[in-house]
């Protein structure tokens, strides 16, 4: 699926073999596991490979090209066995069509989604089948339908130094496993902004902030699928006032707006919130000719969550 | 439902009358209506009045107390006649629940809904059931599980000057009919931030922001209802761009965060990127006590969309 035509482990953990009746086969893949520190319990999958795992699955019978809005309320820890994606398709229009999707394992949903397909701009092709404007125009607006409104507005990109000014992220607690091996960790590069890293020495910055250039460590193009794993690609927020431990996504939502340029993604996390155990995580994607491509935010679980994993949380305010 | 126990033209047109196996009667209500410029077409029922059905629904049946993540996805317009929500529950945890809700008209579904319940701080009772902190003590977090994690922090709040230096919205365009009376707006009181107030005049700020106090006009303490309606409460941020007509809303998720002190809601609006014929609109509503009590973010069209109402868009970029 990528653009490259290479096939990666993010390709292969997510596949999806159509089924009868909308059902697809999935096998959520260990190599993208959160492994709880001390390696008490099973490893569960991380959330954003599980929704490219769906997308893949509601993108086979979509007609139209591209995830806009993906809704996914996470129920279960997902485990690295096989499980089964179910599409219903709800409305095909000509702008917006959606689907619900469950991942299922065990005759139990563990992630619920809904998506909302449609078009947006760039990747070669515009609404409507007119020639592409070229990538990197900046404000280039679809066509279609939606160039009889023509309104194009973008605001600030967020602030990130370089890549060569960043620094390698590496895995971080609730990454690495008993006996070392890293898991979701290892498969993404993540060039981190030193700014809002001091966590990773005990130092938290004191704001629930992340930011740094992501992508995997296979060479891919990004994509739709790769968007879903960038939005949730980073450590949490809440690292960043000096949480550890496990933060559970309970609910996510990713708008993607453009089909994302070649090259690393530039990915800005922060929170608004957080109280009662819970936080929000606001995130941006943007590409590297300059675009915002995706958004999300989510709602999380601050400490032990629903994943009974035996991990100690450490939260300090 | 309202906490001072008046029957409100909004409580009335968010009813919800228990049928058998997870089956509603609801009656989307003229009075929430969304009134085509001419009125060429039937009214549209306003968005955040059917999510607020919706939840009634879901809350008439969950273990849990609040609607902490609700997933909102439009698929058809809906009408000002009878309808039925369909719940189905996936899960019941002990920190949260999930349930799927369609409303149907017809039988095609109008609005598709994941909602995951829990409960967050604030009115009175803490999770767990533990003596309520004084209100507006701000940064009180729950008690329960949640406070083994214990970890509290907000940001700024918006800035909006006092009510009695903003500006009475009353209706604007696509709340009035033809006939002049007027639907969805005339059941609000917005009072609004003159530095975006612009656009009522043909002087748009240049910026997709909305900013104001908003309430009912009917007397009425808010809760997790009207926040549904608040979230989606003000005029397209596009606005503020020299958008004018409709803009559909595709998809909208709600964060609840706290339940809200009684008297008028903050609420600021802005957007991100408006492209390719979609724009998203992330709002924070605010109590009266300092509280951050709802986040959203939409990602809806510009101009028309899928509402058929003739209605002449006029968008300026």
């Amino acid at each position: 699926m990528g653009v490259t035509g290479r096939v990666t482990a993010f390709d292969e953990a997510t596949a999806v073999r159509r089924l009868a009746g909308g059902r697809y086969e999935a096998h959520p893949d260990p190599r993208f596991a959160l492994v709880a520190p001390g390696g008490a319990a099973p490893p569960a999958i991380n959330g954003g490979v599980l929704i490219a795992t769906v997308l893949r699955a509601v993108l086979d019978g979509s007609p139209l090209p591209h995830p806009v809005a993906t809704s996914a309320h996470f129920l279960r820890v997902a485990r690295a066995a096989p499980a089964e994606v179910r599409v219903t398709w709800l409305k095909a229009g000509r702008t917006a069509a959606t689907a619900r999707a469950a991942l299922v394992q065990d005759g139990e949903p563990v992630l619920e989604a809904t998506v909302t397909t449609g078009t947006v701009p760039g990747g070669g092709t515009v609404p409507g089948g007119a020639p592409a404007r070229a990538a990197g125009d900046g404000r280039a607006a679809g066509g279609g339908e939606a160039a009889g409104a023509g309104l194009c507005w973008t605001g600030a990109p967020p602030a990130l130094p370089p890549p060569e000014e960043c620094v390698e992220l590496g895995p971080w607690p609730g990454t690495v496993a008993a006996d070392g091996t890293a898991g979701y960790a290892a498969q993404v590069r993540t060039l981190f902004d030193p700014a809002v890293a001091g966590w990773r020495h005990g130092r938290p910055a004191g704001r629930p902030e992340m930011r740094g250039w992501f992508g995997l460590r296979e060479e891919r193009d990004p994509d739709a699928l790769t968007l879903a794993l960038a939005v949730d690609g980073l450590p949490p927020v809440v690292f960043g006032l000096g949480a550890t431990g496990w933060a559970p996504t309970v609910e996510l939502t990713m708008h993607m707006r453009r089909v994302p340029a070649p090259g690393l993604l530039r990915v800005a996390a922060w929170g608004r919130h957080v109280g009662g155990g819970w936080f929000d995580e606001e995130a941006e994607v943007w590409d590297s000719a300059g675009h915002l491509v995706a958004q999300s935010r989510q709602i999380a679980r601050v400490g032990r969550g629903r994943l009974r994993t035996g991990a100690d949380v450490t939260a300090r305010s």
